[in-house]
C-alpha cells in the first residue's frame, strides 16, 4: 500500500489497511453531516462534530461579501471568523447562514489516516449562499485535521480556502 | 469501530468491518449508475437499481415546477410520482426528463450498514434539468433504504425531498 | 462480494477485497490531486498524475468554444488535444486553464479494480472555466484506465465526454 491513504513512515505497524480504510469512511460521513447540520440549520448537530478545542478559521470568508445584503467593508473583521471549539463554530455558522437558504456539497476529498486517533483531509466545495436576490455562488477547499477520541473522529481544525466567490442577482437571471 | 458506518446493536458479530466497506462501497456505485441511467437516458437500465417492490416517492417534485414549462397546479398530482418497483419507477422518470438534457450529481453520502442485507443512506443532490430556454437548478437530498439479494444491492426504498429549486431563464443569462 | 468493485471472473484470487478497497480509495485520492493540480495550476503535479504512456482524449472539447472568447472554427483542431503521457497533457491543460479561473469537480466515481495493475473508472464531471466575462458551465464524464507501478496508481487512459456545455455571460447575471 501506497503512503497516498496515510502510512506515515513508523505507522504503518500501528494502523491496519481495515483500519484506515474503516476510519476514512468514518471521516467522510463526519463531514457530510456537518454539511447537513449546516444546511438544515442544525447548530446543535455542528457543536458535536468539533473537538472542544478544535481551531476554525473562516477569516478569508467576510471580505467576500462586502458590497453585498448590505455588508461593508467595517463590517469585516477576519478575527470575528476565527473561533475555538463546536459551540464557537456553530455561533459563526448561526450568524452567517441562520437566516438563508444555503447549500454545501463537498467533494473529492482526500483523507490521510496517520496515526490511529489523527488524520487530515482536504475537500473541495461548492457552496450556495442565498441572501434575498442576492447569491453567492463559491468555490474553495477545506484543509482539515481530525482527531479520534474515544472511538469517535472529530474535525480538530479548519480552514477555509477560496478559488473564486461569483454573486448572482436572481432579479436578472430569473 | 463506532456506529457511524452501520453497526447497529447486535449485527456487529453479523457482518465484519470488510464486508460493510465493500457494501458501502457497491451501494456508491449503486447510486452513480442511477445517475448514469438518468442523464443517458437508459431507462431498461434503471430498472435493475431497484427491487421489485421498491417503495419510490418523488412526490414532491411536481409543485416545483408549476409556472414554468407549461405545467399547471391541475397537472400536480403527488400520487402519480409514488410508485413501486423499477419498471414503474423508470416510467415516472422517463416521463420527467426523458424528452430533456438532465444532469443529476449526487454528493457526500452517509451510508450505513445494519446487517448483511439491509442498508440505508442519504445522498446530497444537485440536479440541472432544461426545458427548452427554462432551466430547474435543484438541491436537495434522498433518503434511501437498500437491500441485497443474491450478493446484488439495490435501492428498497427512496424519497427525494428538496432544500431548494430555483428557475434560471437562458435567454437573459447566456 | 459482487463484481461491482471489480472481480472480473479469474482474478478474485489474485487480489482480496481489502486490496480492492485500498485501490479505489487510492484511485479516488489520485483524481482529487488531478483536479487540484488543474485548479491551483501545479503543472508538474499533473506529470506525475499520469503514466508516461497515457492516451489522453480531449479531442470533443474544443468546438464547444467555438463562438466563445474569441476561439472560431479554424481554431478547433481535435488532435492538438489528443495527447500522449504526463508532460503533454500537462501542456494541454495549461494552454486551455493556465490563464483563467477554473473549477473542476468530480462526482459519484465508479471505480473498478480487474487485477492488482489494473482499473478503470467513470467520474462525472462539472468544470466552470471563467473566460473574461464568459463563463463555460460544463457537465460531463471521464472514461478513465489506470495502472499500478511499483506501488502507484496513475491515470493510464483518459477521456472527457459532455452531456451539455452552457455559456453564460457575466455582465447580464452579476
Amino acid at each position: 500500500m501506497s503512503s497516498e491513504i496515510g502510512a506515515s513512515e513508523g505507522t504503518t505497524a500501528e494502523v491496519t489497511a481495515i483500519e484506515r480504510l474503516v476510519a476514512v469512511e468514518e471521516i467522510k460521513y463526519l463531514k457530510s453531516r456537518y454539511f447537513d447540520a449546516v444546511d438544515m440549520k442544525d447548530w446543535s448537530a455542528i457543536i458535536g462534530i468539533f473537538t472542544e478545542d478544535a481551531q476554525v478559521d473562516f477569516g478569508g470568508e467576510g471580505k467576500h461579501h462586502v458590497g453585498h445584503h448590505g455588508v461593508t467593508e467595517a463590517d469585516v473583521n477576519p478575527d470575528d471568523w476565527i473561533v475555538i471549539g463546536g459551540p464557537a463554530t456553530a455561533k459563526v455558522i448561526e450568524g452567517a447562514v441562520g437566516g438563508i437558504s444555503s447549500v454545501h456539497h463537498g467533494h473529492d476529498p482526500q483523507i490521510q489516516i496517520h496515526s490511529a486517533t489523527r488524520a487530515t483531509g482536504r475537500w473541495k466545495l461548492y457552496d450556495r449562499l442565498e441572501y434575498g436576490h442576492e447569491v453567492m455562488h463559491g468555490y474553495g477547499y477545506y484543509d482539515e485535521e481530525y482527531r479520534c477520541e474515544d472511538g469517535v473522529w472529530r474535525i480538530s481544525q479548519l480552514t477555509l480556502n477560496r478559488l473564486r466567490v461569483v454573486w448572482e442577482d436572481m432579479r436578472k437571471t430569473g
